[in-house]
């Protein structure tokens, strides 16, 4: 018996592990639909068929909760985009790349609806407190990888080093955000169309590196990155 | 007594009337700040010293008092953009007066916070029921009001017939909301861009009617316009 404790102790942590996991997972199914006030223990308990006792005993607060589900959605946000754009060599096709994940990502519903991070973002832009900061912090991440790209883009030569680095991530992020809610207002084109923009902002920014012809069109300028780096 | 009846009723009338306001202006405040869920009765009756019953006298549930706050952000916001707006002549003028008082609407902080339309609308673009479909009516009188200054724009002679004046409207939103989010992240420059961008997009629109030069800045277009209207 003793010599089995170790292993039921781990299976018990493994158990836990993977009701924390579920937990979250419902979590951030209910709030990427509907904000993360919709989220009561309440709810979730019932969703679950736990107690709510159960579920305090793995979340010891709604605060917990919610940065949990925060952190979640963050790491779902960077695997669909960040993570994904990783896979572009650095430079303007990693620039490309981080743009079309990101409405590649509204485009498949990677969420369950628009809260993370839009509805999230706004809601929480100009309050204070652990939850506020958690989702800025995603939202920081997001336009830090944008601003990295520009300037990995800059020192590749691909990019003019004149451009704010900054200023172009504010930019392209603003295209985008606005292309969703074209989107959700029910126009079917805005991804498309926003695609058609971003390429056309980075022309403008692109030096004498990359050929005019590339940007002729999306499909141009897919084809041209796939030439180049194989 | 008799006689001075009826007054006292109409006073207690106006006092319920103005109780009413007071309630919907608090309930403004915190959901504008903080989202339509941060209105709870209880918090709302705490910060009014009000009892929950006393509340509850005028707003039979907490669907109805959402419903009156959404209602009171579609009045706040028509009265600072739609209406202040329609004091500029039909036309090209009137759509830029339109994103103009919209990007004013959030330099001046008319609401106390982001929420109201752009956290909600993302929060609820997915949602059915009563308060997504109030939310979504505000967006849609929005779109509504830009589609229809492109139209008249057109009817003018202003604008080119071929432009689509629903897409022109949709992408005049995307520009703005993009450029609030880029304000509310730090860019002190955003609303200023915006309003650059805002004028290139009318000018890549507009007929000869309207001189060149009068796209050359944010100035030079304020001047023609009001020399045109004098």
């Amino acid at each position: 018996m003793r010599k089995r404790a170790p292993k039921a102790a781990g299976d018990k942590v493994l158990k836990g592990d993977a009701t924390r996991r579920a937990i979250v997972g419902r979590a951030l199914k209910i709030a990427a639909a509907e904000g993360l006030a919709a989220l009561t223990i309440g709810r979730l308990a019932g969703d679950l068929g736990m107690s709510k006792s159960g579920l305090f005993a793995h979340f010891r607060s709604k605060r917990t909760l919610e940065l949990a589900t925060i952190d979640r959605a963050r790491d779902v946000f960077a695997s669909a985009v960040s993570i994904s754009a990783e896979d572009s060599p650095e430079g303007i096709g990693r620039l490309w790349s981080l743009c079309h994940f990101w409405l590649r990502h509204v485009e498949e519903r990677v969420f369950a609806g628009s809260y993370f991070f839009a509805g999230a973002f706004f809601e929480y832009a100009q309050q204070s407190g652990p939850v506020p900061d958690r989702i800025r912090g995603a939202t920081r991440e997001w336009l830090a990888a944008l601003k990295r790209a520009v300037k990995q883009a800059q020192k590749l030569g691909e990019i003019e080093r004149n451009a704010n680095a900054e200023r172009t991530a504010f930019e392209l992020n603003g295209l985008l955000v606005g292309a969703h809610w074209t989107h959700l207002v029910g126009d079917h084109e805005a991804l498309r169309k926003a695609r058609a923009a971003v390429l056309s902002k980075l022309r403008s920014l692109a030096t004498r590196e990359i050929p005019l012809k590339a940007f002729e069109s999306v499909r141009d300028f897919r084809a041209y990155l796939k030439e180049r780096h194989r």
